[in-house]
């Protein structure tokens, strides 16, 4: 009989990071398979023999860790479990096909409350032409668990790994950054004056876009096809599910080398900007861009060559390059100081 | 701001079986890739355009619903949570090439217990040649969610779905049944016990076989391997995850048949008939086989001109035959009566 909580020499899960959580658990597997080109440590695992390689990649979504009853609707979560798991083949430059969607629910939640869930999913679906395929719905103690799988296809030399930025390449970002964090700030600010007074009506005018953001986000499969179609292959590509700072982070320890990155490039929305001056004049849009997450844009690296091409792209913002093994991974002020990165995020990312 | 407690009109997720329920979750959802040669609907999705298909499943477990912490150690947990995700991967004559790891876990559990989690993964992994291929640890709010992704390949021809038996028809099933139900009934009999009285030691000597069963069930792979050596190709397939009353439920109504199953034919161990005995006097060995579950054993259809090579083989068990469309699902007695098959099963199967 075991006693989990009295276990001698325990270590939190809390203590270590995401990342090198799954590096401590994952230590001693072998690969036994050809068709295994790429397992753990990137947006999705790479399989197959052929040309054509097989992604596939999970996302978990937590009740009471990363969404909140209060104020997701269950169509929109739906929506969101999809969408981050697609945006992890986007990460790897792949289209994806089909999804898998297993649910743990208490009795909570009703048929009803799952069709809801389902509408979500399948809306999602219709969006980026995805297949749902499989999954399960079990019973579950407390709360919604909800994890999907995503499976994509990639031309072998079109997948972008984490690990391919090279020294002098241009660092890129899709869409703008911060936007969802300040999403989420918002929907806390309306839930606690909700829970003090509940007669309350809740006043999101004017945040339209930043609480879309973090509630219904959408993969940038779109810029997987324009890069695509002006024959642009990225060297590395991340999606900003964790902050730039954790996703650049990431791009450079896999890649081995460093970075420096522009604040004044670093693209943020004047509603981000307008959510941090409502809420604290200490609060700055690029602390939301640098450590707020979910923005599920891609941060990416081109070769200098592709310069001319990526300009043009309207969603496409080069924010700094890539800079020799051993250097750090920093960010340039408008005062020309420069600030090292470092891996905060939230809910749980490193 | 939603309440979900309150919902008017709402239907309990358990009003309806497993199966109607995601039926009715999955009620208007297209197919848009050619890619997806099976969606929804068999223990595993089969996905690919060439000659060789992709497989893929997924398996979740969730803590107090299909485990007990008090008496299940985590080096089994992973090591089952891995092979039943196989199993379901067997039950499409396929083979296991990956699996994806997504865990959601509470602070109970520490790095320490997760590395233990892990160790029987890795155990499971080098049995059945899989490659962890990926997956995430997230932060549970309460106990423990283990979905595992697992990945196989078949050659198109090989790939045994539940809708293709046909009429006479032999049905097989490998192993035996009913003892992981009877593992199940002795932990949990202990934990009563021991909860009475915390000095008391746990007495499981003599039940060792039907404690494996049910702890660390095996995927049969070795049924998987030996039919192909032999060339016999079942004409549909499933596995005994619910009980053999439920399963076979399954397969007649997904190939629109009905059967015959010889009570007589239904392999028992004898620890099985052991613990039914110690248990109850009104416990039959053959109800926990109808409607215990776990068993992880292939239930399978044969042509009848694979009769002479599947007697040969020890661990196949012929136990009926296929009958007509529109007959009903029987079990008849060794007194020639004939019992209609219901779905009872446990832990939220139907």
């Amino acid at each position: 009989m075991e006693h989990l909580e009295y276990q001698e020499g325990r270590t939190e899960i809390g203590h270590l990071g995401k990342v090198a959580l799954i590096d401590r658990l994952t230590d001693g597997f072998e690969r036994r398979n050809a068709s295994t080109v790429k397992g753990v440590g990137d947006d999705a695992a790479v399989l197959g023999t052929g040309a054509t390689k097989t992604l596939v990649t999970t996302q978990t979504l937590v009740e009471g860790i990363h969404f909140d009853m209060m104020y997701t609707p269950l169509k929109h979560l739906g929506y969101k479990a999809l969408a981050i798991a697609i945006s992890n083949l986007a990460a790897m430059n792949a289209t994806p096909k089909q999804a898998l969607v297993s649910i743990a629910a208490s009795n909570r939640y009703s048929v009803e409350a799952l069709e809801e869930l389902y509408a979500g999913i399948r809306l999602c679906c219709n969006r980026y032409d995805v297949d749902l395929a499989g999954g399960e719905t079990v019973t579950n103690r407390m709360g919604l668990v909800i994890t999907v799988t995503a499976i994509g296809e990639a031309a072998e030399e079109k997948i972008t790994y984490r690990s391919g930025a090279k020294l002098h390449d241009l660092i890129c970002v899709s869409g703008d950054l911060g936007s969802a964090y300040c999403g989420l700030l918002i929907l806390e600010r309306e839930k606690v004056t909700y829970q003090a007074n509940p007669n309350f009506q809740p006043d999101l005018d004017g945040f339209d876009y930043v609480l879309e953001r973090y509630l219904k986000p959408e993969p940038r499969m779109d810029i997987v096809k324009l890069l695509g179609e002006k024959g642009v292959v990225p060297t590395s590509m991340i999606d900003v599910s964790g902050g730039l700072a954790s996703e650049m982070l990431h791009l450079c320890k896999a890649s081995k080398c460093g970075c420096e990155v522009y604040e004044e490039r670093i693209p943020i929305d004047y509603q981000t900007t307008r959510v941090c001056s409502e809420m604290s004049k200490n609060m700055l849009p690029v602390s939301c861009a640098l450590n707020g997450g979910e923005d599920y844009e891609l941060l990416f690296t081109i070769r200098q060559s592709d310069y001319e091409t990526v300009k043009e792209m309207s969603e496409v913002h080069i924010i700094g390059h890539i800079t020799e093994e051993g250097s750090a991974a920093v960010m340039v002020t408008p005062q020309n100081t420069t600030i090292e990165l470092r891996a905060q995020g939230f809910q749980g990312e490193e």
